[in-house]
């Protein structure tokens, strides 16, 4: 990065994220209008590069990861952190897939005629430059890099300082890739600094050279995004996620849902944190689905009537039932029917994603109608809360707010649009 | 509106304030789940009350338009304010066609299946609790608050000091027809106070109670609003719209489109406010353009080419650039063919509506591409650039800026959506 890397000698955090604006914002405009073969040629020499300089990424990795042991940091983040030689033929893959996708710009999302002879159509547009704050997984550099790009945006990264050195090796893969297919380097930039200064900064939209912020983290970053964002922001925050089981449940789709929702990766945003039964199965139901959750070696956190139902339960505090485990642990509440399970989850919910498992079509369609999340699911696990599973190709994250982007965020939710009108000398009358 | 009208008295502006954001929130619960047909009998009610109320609106308005008048405000801005029967009847019928569009809650966008036999669908929401700043133009209470009204939204109003007694009329005969369809009365709230701290307080969020601002105004509200607004923001602001005249125009039609989208009707933010001419076509196009402007009253405008050739023409400043005149002045340029057009373009627009008149095709799609405007209209006037035109039945305006609504905002564009996931007991692998 050149000049950039002298932040802190000859340039303060403002001045050199001043400069990443200006420069990410000149590299949009060609960027727009990058034909698609462009796009995917730099992305797979993106991930030909991710391979190619995959000792260099696996040395600084190294840093990263001892750096985070000599904290005694938990060992389930290191692992998140961690690469090797396998992780970096997944993040290649990824990058891989996303030149597959269909590229979105100029794509005509409606058209239609009027009286007058006016032709109207929709067509998807770059929505200009992204700016995204996340945390220490440094796969979404990767990703979010990717898909910025193949959706004709500009993108200036802001990871988390823990996998710094891991997000600046593969950034600079990332920028091979973009040279070699003649796109400007400053396509995919990545803050030099760990400041979190920086972060400030780009909140507050790098003096309107930032149209959009991807906020993705807990709860420390939601609070600083809501007090200091003055540009958009697509929400990435928490993941409150309920899984309610109506009195209508059958009792193994419910054991095996509830199981795989809170445990087959507790890490992620889409994992249940608080289980609601409907207090009129909470003897056929309540039981089972706690000793299946328990043999897998989850802690329950229960209200009174379900730690006198289950003796392995421990009381859970008020503060409980709005904790983002991503962890082993669970809470549990009965509830009376659907109506009490939705007023629960609106009191509490991040918005995010909820499940209800019933055979009863009248409480999925309540459930479903009357509560505002971006995800609700019937019958099937929170954990398919994810851009592929939902079959689009990767994302960088599941957007929590309504505005734009709700749900996963692929390459088509990092557009925006705008109208071609076609006339032959319409004047209005 | 009882407590509300203590402002002053017992209440400060922002305590009114922060209990009208508590009302509308709760408002919105029972609006986003209310069926198609009590909003819409809702709507109809309001169209009889508009009318059933007409001696008092008619009342309420004198005052304001006696206000204006003794403030010396100029006459083009006193008949936008004064309303009269036929006016009220245009805009009870407004009311009466946006009851008669299609609800676009729970519409389904899209649908697809996954491969492990889930079923997605997106589907439309409501956005919650929208808040509308706007001018004096008082039929704007009734559009915007029908339209937020059809899309399950609650609203707060704050309309211009100009036309408060003519909104407030108008807002009480909103009220009637709501509470006749068993509607919450504070689904659309009107700011009781012109103390502009209130739009302070609204651009604050109301304590997270406003989803999204829609602000309608010219300059000064662009500044207050890039400078306080910690909401999503749906900025309706100025339209500084350009016709490009190309090299390849037809000149009839060039003359008629030009003249039709400067002085069909110049006060509204789809009127043309700058012209480019291509210098290839200057001996030939554009004097017979500006003499049809001047024959209708225009005041020209031109750099230094344009005043040589062209005796009429002032001599334009560097602010004529960038100048929304909303009046019968056009500011005119040579340009050096099509990217030429679009770096002034890009250099000045507002991003809202562009017009080219062109047979070279070529030129059309580098225009459609290059230029990151709202609307791009080929061979019509910019002043097609509104709801109506575009077929949506209803507008609250024309929004832009590039995330969530672009260009003309209907009711669709006041909405949001979630996912619905259908399983049969799925879990993830």
């Amino acid at each position: 990065m050149g000049m950039l890397d002298k932040v802190g000698a000859d340039m303060t955090v403002a001045q050199v994220m001043a400069e990443i604006g200006k420069r990410a914002r000149a590299a949009a405009a060609p960027l727009s209008i990058a034909p698609a073969e462009q796009k995917n040629k730099a992305l797979l020499a993106m991930a030909d590069s991710i391979i190619a300089q995959s000792a260099a990424i696996l040395e600084a990795n190294k840093i990263d990861v001892a750096n985070a042991e000599s904290a005694g940091t938990a060992a389930s983040f290191i692992d998140r952190l961690k690469l090797d030689e396998g992780r970096l033929n997944g993040i290649a893959d990824a990058i891989r897939a996303i030149a597959g996708l269909k590229d979105p710009v100029g794509d005509v999302i409606a058209a239609w005629d009027r009286p007058n002879g006016l032709n109207i159509e929709r067509v998807r547009t770059p929505l200009g430059v992204i700016g995204v704050i996340y945390e220490s997984r440094p796969n979404v550099t990767a990703d979010a890099g990717a898909l910025c790009l193949k959706a004709g945006n500009a993108v200036v990264l802001r990871g988390g300082s823990d996998s710094a050195h891991s997000s600046r090796a593969i950034h600079a893969a990332l920028v091979s890739g973009l040279e070699s297919a003649g796109l400007p380097r400053d396509a995919i930039q990545i803050v030099p600094t760990t400041d979190r200064a920086a972060v400030g900064e780009m909140l507050k939209g790098l003096n309107g050279n930032i149209d959009v912020i991807v906020p993705r983290g807990g709860k420390s970053l939601v609070e600083r995004v809501q007090n200091e964002a003055r540009v958009p922001v697509f929400a990435h925050l928490e993941g409150i996620c309920h899984v309610y089981i109506d009195a209508s449940a059958e009792l193994d789709m419910a054991v095996n849902v509830v199981v795989n929702a809170k445990m087959r990766r507790t890490g992620i945003c889409g994992a249940a944190e608080t289980l609601l039964v409907d207090r009129k199965v909470a003897d056929s139901h309540l039981v089972p689905i706690l000793e299946a959750l328990s043999a897998k070696g989850c802690e329950i956190r229960g209200d009174a009537d379900v730690v006198a139902r289950f003796a392995n339960a421990k009381s859970a505090s008020d503060a409980d039932w709005s904790t983002e485990y991503l962890d082993a642990i669970l809470s549990v509440k009965l509830v009376d029917g659907v109506g009490d399970a939705i007023g629960h989850i609106g009191q509490y919910s991040s918005h995010h994603t909820e499940a209800i498992i019933a055979q009863d079509e009248k409480a999925v369609e309540r459930f479903f109608n009357e509560i505002d999340s971006a995800i609700l699911v019937h019958n099937a696990s929170t954990q398919f809360a994810d851009g592929g599973e939902f079959g689009m190709g990767g994302e960088i994250g599941i957007a929590t707010g309504k505005m734009h982007a709700r749900g996963p965020v692929g390459v088509e939710q990092l557009t925006s649009f705008k109208y071609r009108v076609h006339g032959n000398g319409q004047t209005r009358a």
